[in-house]
């Protein structure tokens, strides 16, 4: 099983933003997968399982950054 | 002897920014103490000599930004 969902992120100004969000989030269980388009906010998490997003609300903001 | 010069860096974002710049800054020979200001880009940099502006400029530079 592959699921890809679509986030928006803000507050994310450089390189070092997009690499804290990606490892934040890609300590998720199930996660094998973050792409970040740091223009947009856009971050792209594929997983194994479907994710709460509970789960992805509380590792964003652990990297420092919240949901839009 | 104590020396402090003020240099302004262009491209500092974020707080990650202002670490890698104080890192690389605090590597060089003879550099006790480096202070930045994000907003508006100050960096005051204190070393026992006087620093050649290469020195500073190459720091920066490793650090992914640049002098103003």
């Amino acid at each position: 099983m592959s699921v890809t969902a679509t986030y928006t992120v803000t507050g994310m100004t450089c390189g070092h933003c997009v690499s804290s969000v990606k490892e934040e989030l890609s300590e998720v269980a199930g996660v094998t997968g973050v792409d970040v388009v740091l223009e947009t906010g856009a971050v792209t998490v594929t997983s194994s399982r479907e994710l709460a997003q509970d789960e992805v609300e509380a590792a964003v903001k652990e990297a420092g950054y919240a949901l839009a």
